[in-house]
Formats: C-alpha cells, sequence, structure tokens
C-alpha cells in the first residue's frame, strides 16, 4: 500500500515532452509564441495480442495500459501481471500476464459511449456496476470541497499553461492525491485507475474530481473503482444522474468557486 | 442544393425530449431544479451489418447515422442511399445502399483518437487527407469572425439551458448555417457531415465551428470534409497544429470575444 500524501502525482508543465511552442498570429496579426499539448500515439498489447492504439500526451504509459485494461474489465484483480513493458522508440506498451485472461469475450460488442468518452468499451461496462457497494459512511464537507477545489485549480498544470486538455484528481476529503492530465479525459481517468491497481489503493474513501461532464461513462468508471463521490466543474446528463443514483453515488457537477450543484447521493455532503 | 439561409438549423432548448429536469441541493443545501441534457443510446445498421451503438441527444438520428458513416469512410460519395430508417421504439437507425460497401476492410485496426474524439477510428481517417486540396481564396476577415462568435454564441441552446454539451457550426463568412449540439463533440461534426452529405452542400467556402479542442482528429474531419477554415473557442493540440499545417488547413483557437490565436494558414486570416 503506497503512503498517502498530498499531490503523491501531480501534472509536471516544465516536461519539455508534454508541450511544444509554436509561432502564430494573435488577433491583431502580431506574432506569438504559444504553447501547446503533445499528443502521441501509443499502442498497447495485452500479452500477444493487440488491443488498441491510443493518443496521449504519454508521461505515464504503464498506469496507461494497465488502467485502461482494468477499465474494460480485460485485467481482474486475480490476474497477475508479470511485467509491463514501455518500448518508446516504436510506441508501444505491452502488459504480460501469468495466464490468458478472459478479454476476447468482451470484443462482441462495441459501444460508442456519450461525451468525452473512452469511445470503444468492449461490451459490458456495467458488468460490474451493480455488485459495487459504496460506502454511505464517507462524506465531504462543504468546506472540504471549497479548500479541494482550491488546491487543484491553482496547481501548476498542462491545463494552465497549454489547455486543450483534460484533467482528473483522485482525492481523500479536502487532499489530492493523484492529480493526472491527457488530452483524452479518458485517459487521464485509466492512469488513475492503473496507478490504484498497481499500488493497491482502495477508492471506498476517496473522492473523484474530473474537469469532464458528469456523463453515464464517468459515472460507471467511478463506481467500477469503487469511489462514493464523483465531482466535476462540468454538468451533468440525464443518464449520468439515473446511475449515480442507481449506485448511491454522490454526484457534485458544476462545481466552481463555492458553487456546486449536487443531483444524487447527496447524504454524504455535510454542510460545514 | 439546399438554400443557404442562416441558422438552417438550429438547437431548439425547448424540446422537451432533449432535457430532463432533475431535483437537487446547491452549495448551501437549498433545493433547487436544474436541465440536465438527456442522453439515448442509438444501434446503427448498414444494411444488416450492425455497426456500432452510440449515445446521442438523438434530434437527428438520420444525420448521425449517415454523417458517421461518411466520415469513417464507410460511405463513399458514389454509393446510393436506397432508405434510412429510424425505429425510435427500438432505438435504431438503418442506413441502406443499393450496394454493398467495402466497410468491412475499416475494421481491421481501431485507433482511439485523442481529445473528445470519436475513439473508434476504423482504420484510415487519414485515407483521403493527402488528395484533398483547401481552396487558399476562401478568406475570413476578423470583423466577419466576431460577428460569427457572438452569434453562435447569444443562439439559444441545450449549452445555455442544460450545458454538458458540444456544438459545432457549420458556417459561411459571418453566417452561422447549420448548428448542432451533442453530448459528444463527434456526434455534432457527424450530424453536420450527415446533413451536408445528403443535401450536397460543399465544404470548400465554409467555415466549421466547435466548441472541442483543436485535436489531430478534428483537424483530418474537418479536412476530410473539405472545409478550409476550423475555429474553436477551445486550445491546440500539437498534432493537431502539425496536420494543419500539412494540409494548409487555417486553424485559430482560443477564440472568445474578440480575442484569438491562428496557428496554420493564417494567409486565409483578414484583419479588417
Amino acid at each position: 500500500m503506497t503512503k498517502i500524501i498530498e499531490f503523491l502525482i501531480k501534472p509536471d508543465p516544465t516536461d519539455e515532452r508534454l508541450t511544444e511552442k509554436v509561432e502564430g498570429l494573435d488577433q491583431h496579426g502580431q506574432a506569438v509564441t504559444t504553447s501547446v499539448t503533445v499528443e502521441r500515439p501509443l499502442t498497447l498489447f495485452l500479452n500477444s495480442r493487440e488491443i488498441v492504439t491510443m493518443m496521449t500526451i504519454c508521461d505515464y504509459p504503464e498506469f496507461l495500459a494497465v488502467g485502461y485494461l482494468v477499465n474494460q474489465n480485460m485485467l481482474l484483480p486475480e490476474d497477475e501481471i508479470t511485467a509491463i513493458e514501455y518500448e518508446e522508440d516504436i510506441e508501444t506498451v505491452v502488459v504480460r500476464t501469468n495466464s490468458e485472461t478472459n478479454f476476447e469475450d468482451k470484443l462482441r460488442k462495441k459501444t460508442l459511449t456519450s461525451g468525452c468518452a473512452q469511445g470503444t468499451v468492449f461490451g459490458d461496462l456495467m458488468e460490474k456496476f451493480d455488485d459495487v457497494n459504496l460506502s454511505p459512511d464517507v462524506k465531504l464537507t462543504t468546506s472540504e470541497l471549497s479548500v479541494l477545489l482550491k488546491k487543484i485549480n491553482t496547481a501548476p498544470s498542462l491545463y494552465l499553461e497549454a489547455g486543450a486538455i483534460h484533467g482528473c484528481v483522485l482525492c481523500v476529503g479536502s487532499m489530492p492525491i493523484l492529480y493526472m492530465e491527457d488530452v483524452g479525459r479518458h485517459n487521464a481517468v485509466d492512469k488513475i485507475a492503473g496507478y490504484m491497481f498497481l499500488n493497491n489503493i482502495d477508492g471506498g474513501d476517496k473522492i473523484f474530481y474530473t474537469t469532464g461532464r458528469l456523463t453515464s461513462e464517468m459515472v460507471i468508471k467511478t463506481v467500477q473503482m469503487g469511489i462514493p463521490i464523483l465531482v466535476s466543474r462540468s454538468g451533468f446528463t440525464a443518464w449520468g444522474v439515473d446511475l449515480a443514483k442507481q449506485a448511491d453515488l454522490t454526484l457534485v457537477g458544476r462545481a466552481r468557486g463555492e458553487r456546486f450543484v449536487v443531483l444524487a447521493g447527496d447524504h454524504r455532503i455535510e454542510y460545514a
């Protein structure tokens, strides 16, 4: 079990691989130099089988690879990972397990989920949905939330440096623990899921923050990670709200500054 | 050819199928009623073959279906559509063509593209990329852009009503023509592509506006539609900028109010 400390992982906007300076013109026709985020292809293999090619900032290819497989239910808690091999020159990451996994079953049906979403989910994202019991005892006070949002929003980030990026943060109370960014929100979520899987971090007492919208897929992934509270600065979709109610997930949206709206699981919010 | 008029299609936030009222609590613990966007599954068939299930607001299932197939190169300009059958009760849309299409070839390779992206692209989104010649003669003046942005941002929309939605707009000069919204930006793009395909609208003199980021995929789709100017209120990714330069696409980002940055194809922008 990893020791929980504030910003165990956080964005590194000074990492020269992650942004690029580009020359352009502004609204007055004046030359400007601006930072843009660098996306790279990364092809994921599970054992000898090619799964997918993702576009990512590629700061944590191993966490991304494992988290993708976990969130697609292609890798189960009982599967033992024997190696993760990232080959930068051929833009490839291979996850090896001690036995064959059952993921071929997942290839039957593709669903494009909504929003800034993973896109392809192999079959049944909701497979584990009904089995999860989110703890009713975890609470989040409004003052903790306010402190948490301030810490996240003022932390140096690629978002502040270059924009065009999504962020996700795993938190406890008012403490951000893992802050991941990526060109797709799904990658940021997957990198956190991968880190949690590899370091045996339990989601049961955590809060998940995302810059993205509270869609069905975001709710399903949060529930799959066993996390009882999901917070976003963006808005809701109706199915996201429905699923959150079904799973008794606390769903907090439009959280900016001191303001927010909670549309499901409000018993975990304490006004203090 | 459809007659080009302002807001030929625009969002209808009063359509009761598109939003839902939900009860919740605000930051003071006060009861609030708020609108959230309704997403619905829609399964697309090309002839007898099931292609994908999408989550959509489902305001234009026919345009979405055709645009998806066009943007995936599963439907080519020479293919003749004989019927489009939307069955609301079983959440299905079937596109029928007079002959078999070659799309099976596309199923070989899946790539998850970046950003708020389609997710799955069947093989070679860039297939047509090298063949396109975008007109160098189309110009956009800064004053046209300013007027255009104001018209788009003040038009009644689901975004203003409920948030959690992406918008795309096909424009000529300072005139918005087709304004589509959806839970995923890819759906909004596809609905516009479907409308253009079915109504023989040529992209060559148009401008494409999106609320989403200027990623590789967004650039590729715009080039595929033959549109020479792409504008977003969001930021850029490095690969998006690179591809825009390769294709000589004019790429305008961070366009809010009077401000913007152009990082490729600035010869089409006139400061007037």
